[in-house]
């Protein structure tokens, strides 16, 4: 691990549509050439990534026909075959067609929401025939530019529906997935339906089948609304729904980067990393990126690359760092474990806590040495300690 | 109505402390002098108001005896029962002190959590004596700087221990009383525990009696995320869980503002004051503002009156919007009323769902009318229709 | 006026590229078909719209030959004069291409920084022959996404190069033509040169023909960095180098929204309404924004017309504020016009202001009424006064 | 060096008020005792800066007589002279007190202007007598909450003329002293006067002497307003403005955080390193941070301690950087060198540039290779090369 070349046991996966982005968007040309998903299945595979996933737009082009759809499929299965590369995710386009410029679960459209279910539908029915566990749900569109035009609470039925019959299709078929919903605050949608991992983990709450169903959070959405990812993620373990990650960077409340992971804020991301080694979440470290539109396919590939490098070497700093005798003083000395000691004792009453005295100047003076602490995460982070 | 004049009808709420902020900031000294509660009561009453909030320690001065402690909330009621102003709301100060330098309920220090506990129960037995309905817990200070010196898991299950406790307490006690946890995303802390409406919604689904705790929205806090105020309500009122509100106002993500209502995004206060309305929110209109530093005493009470005033003229102008035809018309050209059709037909199976065919050109080419719409609503609040 | 229907003496322009914006953005395809600049030219008459911009590939498309180019050219002049419309302002699209993918003056590539120099060169004798009287230089794609990647240093050498060379051709070709640089803060690029209008300011100062060069303030630009609007059209009129403005609307700091002028920040359109017809700024009134994906063409028109409709609306309001007697007895309670007398009396001395003492304590006690006159003005672009 | 020990020579300086700072802001109270100038000389000397620098007020008392003064003031200085510790800039407290509630040398009150130039002149003096060579101005509290309330125009007058009153007193009275003005976007107040580095420069060319008075740019400052704080200072740098600099850390678009140097944005603080180093800046990297309030002393000195060490570990792995084989092969590749030839070569004219033709497909595909640069960086960052 000390070279910091991935594998695929380190469970790396990558969407078609990030080494494949062509560079489009509102201000400027596509600057690369289409990239055959097949080139992209070699490709990750010798980068040493352990699975890829996609959009159904990403492998199917709209508008192919059955026979088309077949043998796009076969070729596809058999270069996953030959390449040892497992799709354990996959997602629906609900974005690109002008269709959805209202959304798809909850356009004000009937026809375009019932057009959604059926595309979000025939996807899963691949998804489980290629062994995908987890089956992601972004609603970009799904949202306003102005509060006028959407009844947020038709809405959030309307999503709630969706899921609901969802839910129940993937039972009905038997299939083993679960769902992950992914929070974004806005773009391209002035604001987005469930635009924080909070407010998605809120709505899962509401389902009839809410235990299949978590969040897949990334790392620059929430960083858009200016929140810390790192607690977040932790608030979606705490809960149990962390069911899929998306891994990238962004350099602040700006626009959405998609930058390659490690090149945003670095030490929230080392922070990351260390919570999901130390959490022991097992699913895939999912890169979901744009390569900037600055780089020709051999940045591309090396902007890949360099995501899951940067994953390794936080992975072994926060190892380092949690290993470090001067970090588990620290720790004691910044009071951290005893946050995990119960309030009241056990068997301890309010009248039993209402009895004690508290000196508040003596406790007032009470130093935290977290600028320590934070100190020892940062030179680890660098590398001087 | 049409002058905009408030009454105690129009359920509007003030904190002491709002009236009574002294401009105490990192910057700057004391600008006001402190402010007697018995007078705030009196000029609260003669503005319109319905009733007042405290923080305890806003009431009683830390550090009172038993006697003066009595003393005090006797002249206050007596201020109460000569007005007819209501204590709808309390709340405790779990941040001023250097104990709760590290947060309350999940500081690191065990000794300070259960003195944060002590003073909310406490507290909660002078709510319950003066009426209150609905007891706040705005935990601010329960965050991090560096995300080393907390542990998210631990601090979420103290949170959860803290909140279960107080809940059986009012349940022994049998107080009518529920509690609204107020998000914030930062400041004082670098990120605070519970950044938005959305986690505190979903924190609330993991707690013993659930069904006693929803939210106390504050309009700058979700702001200062760049998030929309309105959405984040309309979240909240569809989980059932708008306990309390907080109007104040705010221009952008920065500095915690605490403008008065009205004073920040126009478009959104308005939009926010239509769906209060025809949700039937029948809570407090509690403005939780700061009168800016720049302003002697009757600029403090000019500055709580516009408070209510704007918020009585944005009531009128939504009223206007929604009874207006044409704004009917468009409603429907927007397929607003749409969305509130289930997306599937009762008794519609997958199978049916499936069937459907829709004639992706045709329908990509369909406009929404969101600019009419939401030009309507802009002229209805510019008063030029 | 009081109906507000624009006429072309209120000297309203739209780009081509506004009200014909397809909708391409990195999430989404096409919504609306090109819209031939002639029937813009003639919609935009109907309107009431003074004049007409264009990126020159708004106009000619890219790759058009000479004989194509004049055709076309030739058409449009024609419709210019069949409607009256001027076209006061040109600009060059230095981005859409991947040619301009690392930006136009300061890209690292001399041949792109030279194609980009002929590209505007061309273009500005097309803008001459027009009759535009002010070229604008938005050079969005000049930026970087890694600090690595670009020398500032050498990028502003660079860009003071292209401007020293552009207006010394200008000057050659005795055009009455002057410049009006763009700033803006990110995207397409994760951080662009110039990035607000104040860098702008500072930049012109270093130029050969300072005279020449102004700058084009955006609304969301300076907002996309949370910077207020008003303040910064301020700085630019008092330095005299507000050349154009571009009015559009902006929800916070986010992603380019480009929303039409009113349906951002309602109150700081209002103050910058304000503020434009108090100065006496006589340039055109620029509207650079994107009719929502949301809207077929016949909301392009109504978003268009909306934006023309909102100016003349807020500009009535602020000339009613500003002959309010109970707003003049505000702004004199608020000491507003104090702030234009000078500091000093003319021949004083600073030996004579150190004589001086001042009573701390009771201009400390000093209010500022800001708030009523908040108020006041909130009430006059409500229209309740 | 190797060591990261900081000397004297490397000319870091601490503000009395950073580790001085008791800890009071809008919703807590002083966490730590009062710290003693001269226990801040003593310590800071150990710790191995070079300099220390204050506000009036920090050093002296308000209201403190003459002798007073002298008393502090000559125990200050015994002080210095036992430690070795330099003055090497001052600055004056124009916001702590309520009479600059509405500003300092813009505040609407006439009187109010006066005395804020008394008291920077009287400053002035002792800086002087002090050795101080920069003399920083951060109006803070020159702002507005409300446009109504402030005239921009006069404003900046009223700035004007005070910057060219104390140049003025600076060359009469013969001071080897420069000012420096610092911005900032906002906070204390809801928009700040000079609200980035670049207003800042466009001012300082409005004024007499504008060789006297350069910029104080601060981290923390442009982050709020999501600026990149190496782009800004790059543009102080190119306009030879760069006269003072103040070193801390922001985590985002929010309040103004004042973390110490390193512990916010770890990647912009590399390449700021990076860039003062490569630019020769020769003046004081002076650290204006405010320890955080969960920290007793012992904290604050770590944390000072912590600044210099986290600059000087960036300025090492900045110059590897920068002398690493591989990245002069990639910053090649980047074509970042070919950004210093000039665009057009020495003796051409716009005839010879306009002959030119550009293959556009081909140079279209030219990739720039950033990512592979970037990840150097990165990777030098993180000491894993």
């Amino acid at each position: 691990m000390s070279d910091h070349q991935p594998t695929p046991e380190d469970n790396f996966t990558f969407g078609l549509w990030t080494v494949g982005w062509q560079g489009v968007n509102t201000f400027g040309d596509a600057v690369r050439p289409p990239l055959d998903p097949v080139e992209a299945v070699r490709r990750l595979a010798e980068l040493g990534a352990h699975g890829v996933t996609f959009h159904d737009d990403d492998l199917i082009p709209r508008g192919s026909t059955t026979a088309e759809r077949d043998a796009i499929v076969a070729r596809f299965t058999a270069a996953l075959e030959e390449t040892g590369l497992t799709v354990p995710m996959v997602t629906t386009n609900l974005f690109s067609h002008p269709v959805f410029r209202d959304g798809g679960f909850t356009s004000n459209s009937r026809d375009v929401r019932r057009y959604a279910l059926r595309k979000v539908i025939r996807n899963i029915d691949l998804a489980a025939s290629l062994g995908a566990r987890t089956y992601v749900c972004w609603g970009g569109m799904d949202g306003a530019e102005s509060e006028a035009g959407k009844d947020d609470h038709a809405a959030l039925d309307r999503l709630r529906e969706a899921f609901d019959l969802l839910c129940s299709y993937v039972r009905d078929q038997g299939y083993d997935l679960r769902f992950a919903i992914e929070p974004k605050p806005n773009e391209p949608r002035g604001d987005v339906l469930l635009p924080t991992v909070g407010h998605a983990l809120a709505f899962i709450n509401s389902l009839e089948h809410s235990e299949m169903v978590g969040v897949n959070p990334e790392v620059g959405h929430e960083q858009m609304a200016g929140l810390n990812f790192v607690h977040g993620v932790a608030q979606a373990l705490w809960a149990d729904k962390l069911f899929h990650i998306d891994l990238n960077g962004q350099r602040g409340v700006k626009y959405d980067q998609d930058l390659r992971f490690g090149a945003g804020d670095l030490k929230e991301a080392f922070f990351l990393v260390d919570l999901l080694e130390r959490a022991g979440y097992a699913g895939p470290k999912h890169f979901d990126f744009k390569p900037p539109r600055t780089e020709d396919m051999s940045g591309v590939w090396e902007s890949a690359a360099a995501c899951m490098r940067n994953y390794l070497i936080l992975k072994d700093k926060a190892a380092a760092f949690r290993a470090d005798p001067a970090v588990a003083v620290a720790l004691a000395e910044a009071r951290v474990p005893e946050l995990s000691e119960s309030t009241l004792s056990p068997g301890e009453s309010v009248a039993d806590l209402l009895k004690e005295d508290l000196d508040l100047d003596e406790v007032g003076r009470r130093g935290y040495h977290f600028e320590r602490l934070d100190q020892l995460a940062l030179e680890h982070l660098l590398g001087v300690r």
